[in-house]
């Protein structure tokens, strides 16, 4: 392997790939990453066994020349340090399978890793079934569902996000039990499948995403979910189980329903959970009274805090009182991008439907606290 | 106490004083933000007993109104989270001498703090004495000796900044024993006095500093030192002890002298310093021949780096080989704004001083690591 590369490129796509590079693992190959040197240009891979992101970088003059193939595992730490303060064309050369040589200007080093046998092949996915979509869409849906997986590892399926296809629509879901965020969106292609993504692996495709590259292909096989995002590819192993049926947990009617405006209530949402924080479930009333909807928190030792916000429109019972969450109840609206809300009360213990307004796609759902 | 005061003054002000105050504490007055208000103004003060900050906002129409004079003490970490959280003015009247009534718009908060009497006092200065010095040729001062305090508690004195003034000089020094940083200025006042700083005091002093405001004035007593920048003073209790006397460890001649280019050798030594890590002093090789620096580490297991540079001016012995710590190298090179910085080797043993080129007011030794 002999290849001459400039440092911001070489030092730009280390920068994703060793997101991947665990530095505990019981694999010290996995402490490294993967350097492939083809004709066609150089491949980057960096990988904690669960996580792999992989990384192509085509030869092209100026940028990268391959003038022999040939492929080496490096510490990714040392490479990814000394690359960061290099600048200009980096040579780097293999004196044999185990040891780089790597120079650039007056600067010379010397760096061990393993060979390139000793480390794990990529999952074979069944490429037949790709789904093309539109990038921004499929982050936008995972921003917006992510957030809501349990943080506990008591039922694992639910530490992930549950990714279906079918009947030309796809769907993502996350619930901790407690509340639950549902999006979905059309598709043109027919597939039926469905898996469960560990939060993680979608927390670091929505920091791999550049917001630039347009489209994105998802494929699945039974173990892994593979996103391809242009030169940049993310593998994750998937979360083994079956995921709960949540369709029927979406109550029906409503006994209030209000409309407010999303950034509005989210400042007011924020503020009112000034005290929450001192109860377990970040206690925080609502009041709906008079054509406006109070928000409010309080601990005794230390104070209380109350504000009152005009309801744009409201259906139903005029009176209500419930304890939220103000956590998740800020969490779920800030996910919602519309100007306007819809909040759907079924009753006092009954779970709080929070909908934008105009968007079927999108819904959450919250469940309230047992305060009163 | 009635005042109206305007969210984002309130907030700014809140913002320097809270950096003093200590979440954990045997006094839980010092939790709190000490609020005083008078005819001429607003005075807001935060303190964890070794060090306090104080802002004073002088009374204005439209940005801070004084309707009842008075003071409380109130829990600094909620005040701070909801004036951050509001918009606008922001009145705030005592219900009693124990709780605050804070509204803003529609949003009201009742905070319950401790009564003002409980507060400790301000230290008193000796104001006689107090020095005027140009600030940012005090921050330079202090920023280019303050890395040099030693981290251990073993000698409490070394853990602060030694500032004297006498003969027409303020002296600024550092050291935790294996090196040394050492910066003068020119003084007009004839004072004679000096006194050891806790490094926290002299980082929060330079975090402070906005950058504008062109004055300080430092005062002392014996026991704590006040630096006042603008409406914003900070207090620290000095550290008890002698400091040791360093013009001794200065050494006079020098076997070899050197010229560099001081970025270019910062970046050599900071590139140079990829295996030093592995060291427990950081060791970095250099070597010196045939008129170029030679910077390098290495670790047997994991590879090794050198580069050269080329000497701009050399006097004395043209070879020499000696081992350094290169994490002191790089701070003592990141602290000289010159261009060009000289490299006094009295020898093998001998430390190694450091001085920007036509700059005889700031100099910094390095021990050598014992590894030939």
């Amino acid at each position: 392997m002999k290849i001459t590369i400039m440092s911001e490129v070489f030092h730009q796509a280390l920068g994703d790939v060793v997101r991947a590079v665990s530095t505990r693992t019981p694999m010290p190959v996995l402490t490294g990453v993967h350097l492939v040197a083809t004709d066609e240009g150089l491949t980057l891979v960096g990988s904690d066994s669960d996580l792999i992101i992989t990384r192509e970088l085509p030869a092209e003059a100026g940028r990268l020349d391959v003038e022999q193939p040939g492929a080496i595992v490096l510490p990714a730490r040392y490479l990814a340090e000394i690359v960061k303060k290099l600048s200009g064309p980096i040579h780097l050369q293999l004196i044999d399978d185990t040891t780089a040589d790597i120079r650039c200007g007056e600067i010379k080093t010397k760096l061990k890793g393993s060979p390139s046998d000793d480390y794990p092949k990529l999952p074979v996915m069944e490429e037949s079934e790709t789904l093309q979509l539109d990038a921004s869409r499929w982050m936008e849906m995972l921003k917006q569902t992510v957030f809501a997986v349990s943080k506990s590892e008591a039922k694992p399926v639910l530490t992930g996000v549950h990714i279906s296809m079918g009947e030309g629509r796809l769907k993502s879901v996350a619930t901790d039990s407690h509340r639950l965020a549902y999006r979905e969106t059309m598709i043109d292609q027919h597939i039926d499948r469905s898996c469960i993504v560990p939060y993680q692996a979608i927390g670091e495709l929505i920091k791999l995403w550049d917001g630039k590259t347009d489209a994105v292909e998802v494929a699945m096989n039974e173990h892994h979910i593979h996103c391809r995002l242009g030169e940049t590819s993310l593998y994750s192993r998937l979360i083994d189980g079956k995921y709960p049926n949540v369709s029927g947990l979406i109550p029906e009617g409503s006994e209030t329903l209000v409309k407010m405006e999303t950034k509005q209530l989210l400042k007011g949402v924020d503020r009112a959970c000034l005290f929450a924080g001192e109860w377990k479930n970040h206690n925080v009333y609502i009041t709906i009274h008079d054509g406006r909807m109070k928000l409010s928190s309080a601990a005794t030792q230390l104070g209380n805090i109350e504000e009152s916000q005009r309801i744009m429109e409201i259906e139903g019972t005029e009176e209500m009182k419930m304890t939220l969450d103000g956590k998740y109840l800020m969490e779920a609206l800030r996910s919602v991008k519309e100007e306007t809300v819809t909040l759907q009360f079924g009753g006092i213990m009954k779970p709080v439907v929070i909908r934008p307004e105009g968007n079927a796609t999108h819904l959450q759902l919250i469940s309230p606290v047992r305060a009163y």
